[in-house]
């Protein structure tokens, strides 16, 4: 769907969601909104399709009833903002900035429409998402991006008209727009046979500096740490758009297991979201306990597993989506082994060892974790 | 200077500062390196040219003193792997691969070369920076960028032979590259009267849809708040090769002030760097206390002072580079006026305000902070 295709239909979605609330005022019912609960407990990993996904569960809000009414007045003020900012073909917010708009006294009363962002307006944002099933990209409110992408891929930029060659964006790369939906972003072309996601981008300057993504014929991301909205959008939208494999590349630690779960399958707190952004077949390529040994890393490169990482690792062993064979065993090979190790620390091997044999190796191989 | 001859300058710097240590030892004297003191006492603000800067007090790492050995034996072990990487041309590395790289056992000893990174290897590589004045970006050592840039700059990146146009990088903007050195980035073309900073990425994507670098034919760049090396070194290339100005848009806070400071006259942790990377002319365009009445701010946008906020006000009234009379009364209308307002909060005038009113009307009247 185009940009003009996408804004008429969230408009046409919120009106409608506007004249359920008139008809039921004009019988002289009580106005509500019904929507999808987005408490955790709602939400859930779906194991056919791999993902984690927001459940059936349904809660109304309703205008008569003194513990709804002001969160279902604030439902209210933000769909009608949105539509009114869509219609005017304004350009796209943050969500704090839409705050800022609708933050204002009520006349005639000392009482404020919103008090705070993270707890008020944020969570109103995200009702109206699932309520209208539109991600807040198209409803014109986008995050500040972290990303870049180096590879052979073009992309046509709808909202500049501008065409953007990730093979030629020098030693930076390409920065990952804030929006990345098909409203914004058209893909060209891409060759690359499949997308290396690395977790840090000491890692991914390196291999791009040895212009990998040109060797391996593959596309180079990194969201820098955890990976904005934008730039999981990207990474799934390619995956499933031209087909081909995403491998991520993170520490061996907790942490990089995680984030390579948010690419894979997404997270809880953003369930709804995660239907959309997640890569249900990523594999992960970063070092496994198994490699240590297999590669010589030598003990000088391993850092002593902290009470964090071995609390952080008893509550991953717990996610349902890491309850697969492969991933209880590597987590229980990880807490015997004692250490972590970062993906920075290959260098030490040689400073081609990441992109002239770990990796090649690996992806020859196909010796993923799941 | 080109990318060749700053790397073999950089190598015959070291190189000099190896033969002066094996001269000693082959004089039967304790080797020893004499550098400039990068302690924060060492630090300070030069009211002529507006920068901070390095004094001249020096210190002395004798090998042959139990106290020092350690340092000398690690300020050596870095200089030569420098040295060695720049010997091979290999690709640029962060501080903590190159870490990874010196970190291993001392031979026949369980004494290992470093523990740590951030208390051994990085203040060892800060004074090897100072000791041959040179940038680390020059000595291979590359930190991860976080800034965008758009409007009508064109560079030729000289480590991968593209040539970047800014004015065309979609709604992403062109990211900053990790160096931004002139043996890295050569400016080609630059037609923009002046460079607007932005502290936040959804102020600056506001103004980047509504094209504001074209119509106001400026350089519209973030760092998304505290910004990196490479963005700051970008920005003070641009101001002083170019000869144009540069305006930091920042929210009228102590965090607003300080970012915008950090871009002006550095910082006294950086000191060395700061004395390179300083705009000691930039000016601050964010909000003034004098300003919300002008431009009728509404009240609901106001964020209390809480005791951080006038912690903070405190200690940058006492620095040396907030003592101008404009910058005292100011933070004493800050501090008498109990609020701070963000630069987000003017799309609640309209979401034309910023690009339309705001800063044109204070780019025309010259009415900035210095």
């Amino acid at each position: 769907m185009n940009k003009e295709e996408t804004r008429k239909l969230i408009i046409s979605k919120l009106k409608k969601l506007g004249e359920e609330l008139n008809r039921k005022i004009e019988a002289e019912q009580s106005p509500s909104i019904t929507m999808p609960t987005r408490t955790l407990s709602n939400a859930y990993f779906d194991p056919k399709d791999r993902l984690i996904k927001l459940g059936d569960k349904t809660q109304t809000r309703n205008f008569f009833n003194v513990g709804q009414s002001k969160k279902f007045m604030q439902t209210s003020l933000v769909a009608a903002e949105i539509k009114k900012l869509l219609e005017q073909k304004q350009p796209s917010l943050s969500t704090r900035q839409l705050y800022y708009i609708l933050k204002h006294s009520i006349e005639g009363t000392k009482e404020n429409t919103f008090d705070d962002q993270a707890t008020e307006s944020d969570p109103v944002i995200e009702d109206i998402e699932v309520t209208i099933d539109a991600l807040r990209e198209n409803l014109g409110l986008e995050a500040t991006p972290s990303g870049v992408i180096s590879g052979e891929l073009i992309y046509d930029d709808l909202k500049t008209g501008d065409t953007i060659n990730c093979s030629k964006m020098g030693s930076a790369g390409a920065a990952i727009p804030p929006n990345t939906e098909p409203s914004s972003i058209k893909f060209k072309t891409c060759k690359a046979k499949y997308i290396l996601v690395v977790e840090k981008f000491a890692v991914w300057n390196l291999l791009n500096q040895s212009k990998f993504w040109k060797k391996n014929n593959c596309i180079l991301m990194t969201g820098k740490g955890q990976a904005s909205r934008s730039d999981r959008r990207l990474v799934a939208r390619l995956n499933k758009e031209f087909k081909i494999p995403v491998y991520v590349f993170a520490d061996m630690d907790p942490y990089g297991y995680y984030i390579y779960s948010v690419y894979k399958q997404g997270s809880i707190n953003l369930a709804f979201f995660s239907e959309k952004a997640g890569c249900p077949d990523a594999k992960y390529i970063g070092l496994k306990v198994d490699d240590i040994k297999k590669f010589g890393i030598k003990k000088s490169n391993f850092i002593k597993l902290n009470d964090l990482d071995l609390k952080r690792i008893k509550e991953i062993r717990n996610y349902d989506w890491f309850k697969g064979k492969e991933w209880q065993k590597e987590l229980k090979a990880l807490k015997d082994f004692g250490y972590k190790v970062e993906s920075d620390a290959l260098v030490s091997k040689s400073i081609q060892f990441t992109a002239e044999e770990y990796l090649p190796k690996l992806i020859k191989a196909k010796d993923f974790l799941p």
